[in-house]
């Protein structure tokens, strides 16, 4: 069973949603409307754990704690929304010493502060590995958060940004490229332009042939892929197309929008697939459960 | 360093809260008003790790997933609040499978479905041990909010419930006390009674000594405990007085509440100090980090 399939199997066991909750399980975020409020709330939690996120003798203490918010905050970026508030769940492994842990925090807090997030709260405990998991709240105009399912055949597709450079840095470990996986930038400012002018959205977490997969099956759309995609300096196509945590956005939109790359059409077709150089490209991006 | 030391540690790192955040780190949970809105939004956060918080050959997988939202629903009380959704992120070993993933979520939706939560979103990731975090919003009339901050010399001191059942269901593994400590049912529609009636309330998650001890210290005052504790049958005075887990509510109040039991008197004094048959008592509960 891969990740989607696991997914599936929840979202069907989990009644529907309660008043105030206008979008529960399978986009970036949930939406929630408190009542009488002028804006509407997203919320998003990701983990990072030891071993499966980062390496402790790979990453450092405060790339670990900034990139632990990045990756909510790229969610929050990817439905247009403002970052408000975040929640940290941290359990400590026995290697994790006072000067680890201030390094975390300094790397989670400078992050923070640069995109105006306050950490309000979270959990301590102890255990063999050191985990992490960061929910994070946004807030959007009421009714304007972007979604994963809002694509329509004709839609252009779109990059905020060069990819395959995470993957790239992970592979050599050197240069802008390490940067970029080692603190990536979410896409805040970029994603807030799209309110009113991407018809969907979504955050490229786990490669581009997986997100866009997710978006076109969200979307009930497929989508062709242009020859040209646009690669990170130094990065291979293979990494462009399948490698992780590049955390640029992908989005469709009827119209152009500056400073993002096109990079294919939505068009009618199998929900979910995606053609390259005239064939279906394999979704194989990063999945945990496969 | 304790989880107390290590928690004012970050604390002072980190910058004020920024606008509608009306109460960050320290509190059962944080407070939220969202431009508008007619309620306050409460929210909180707990881990339950493998070999931590529960055990794999001790505790069914149904009861680790119903535990693991009862502890964020009890926060959610101590505040006075209503659930309106959760974030379940949720990290799986390899020997959990669909078996247990399927109990996990059985007995997570069932207390979720009981108490009106949404479970609205999360995250999955494959790890060495399970582990979840439940991130849990709920609300609550503007300002009625209950903290642990506003107990006065004077105030009584009361206990929804008998204390130390869930350390005796530990202990035995048999009856109530067992069912008490492997599906704790959280006080949420007593918090929703205290509102405008306590005038500090904490939950008791990590035993009676220390919840109080954090109860008083947030309220700059000291506590005098009656000779008389309420004691779960069969547990002993020990249980009751530093077992933790038993998610009942703890609070101060200036008259009787029905269905609470009153247990000691604030007074002035060391702040956090508890006295106990004449001498002050230890905080010895549950913490992490000690």
């Amino acid at each position: 069973m891969n990740e989607l399939e696991l997914l599936r199997r929840i979202q069907r066991k989990t009644p529907a949603p309660g008043p105030g909750v206008l979008l529960g399980i399978g986009d970036d975020c949930a939406i929630f409307r408190p009542e009488g409020a002028s804006e509407d709330l997203l919320f998003t939690t990701d983990m990072m754990i030891e071993e499966v996120h980062f390496r402790r003798d790979m990453h450092a203490a405060d790339s670990v704690g900034w990139k632990a918010l990045a990756r909510g905050l790229s969610d929050i970026a990817a439905m247009g929304g403002e970052p408000r508030f975040c929640l940290l769940s941290l359990a400590l492994a026995p290697w994790a010493d006072q000067r680890w842990i201030d390094g975390f925090y300094r790397g989670f807090l400078r992050l923070a502060r640069r995109t105006g997030t306050t950490l309000a709260g979270g959990d301590l405990a102890r255990a063999e590995r050191v985990a992490c998991d960061v929910a994070v709240c946004g807030t959007v105009p009421p009714g304007q958060a972007l979604r994963r399912d809002g694509a329509q055949a004709g839609d252009g597709v779109y990059v905020s940004g060069r990819l395959g450079g995470a993957a790239l840095g992970l592979a050599t470990r050197r240069g802008a490229a390490w940067t970029k996986h080692c603190r990536p930038e979410p896409r805040l400012e970029f994603g807030r332009l799209l309110r009113g002018r991407a018809t969907a959205a979504i955050d490229l977490s786990d490669g581009l042939s997986l997100d866009l997969h997710r978006l076109c099956l969200a979307s009930g759309v497929a989508a062709v892929l242009d020859e040209a995609i646009p690669v990170f300096p130094g990065a291979t196509l293979e990494q462009a197309l399948h490698g992780g945590e590049d955390y640029e956005l992908l989005f469709t939109a009827r119209a152009e929008v500056e400073g993002a790359v096109r990079i294919g059409t939505i068009c009618p077709g199998r929900h979910g697939r995606v053609y390259f150089q005239g064939k279906p490209l394999a979704p194989l991006g990063y999945d945990h459960f496969r």
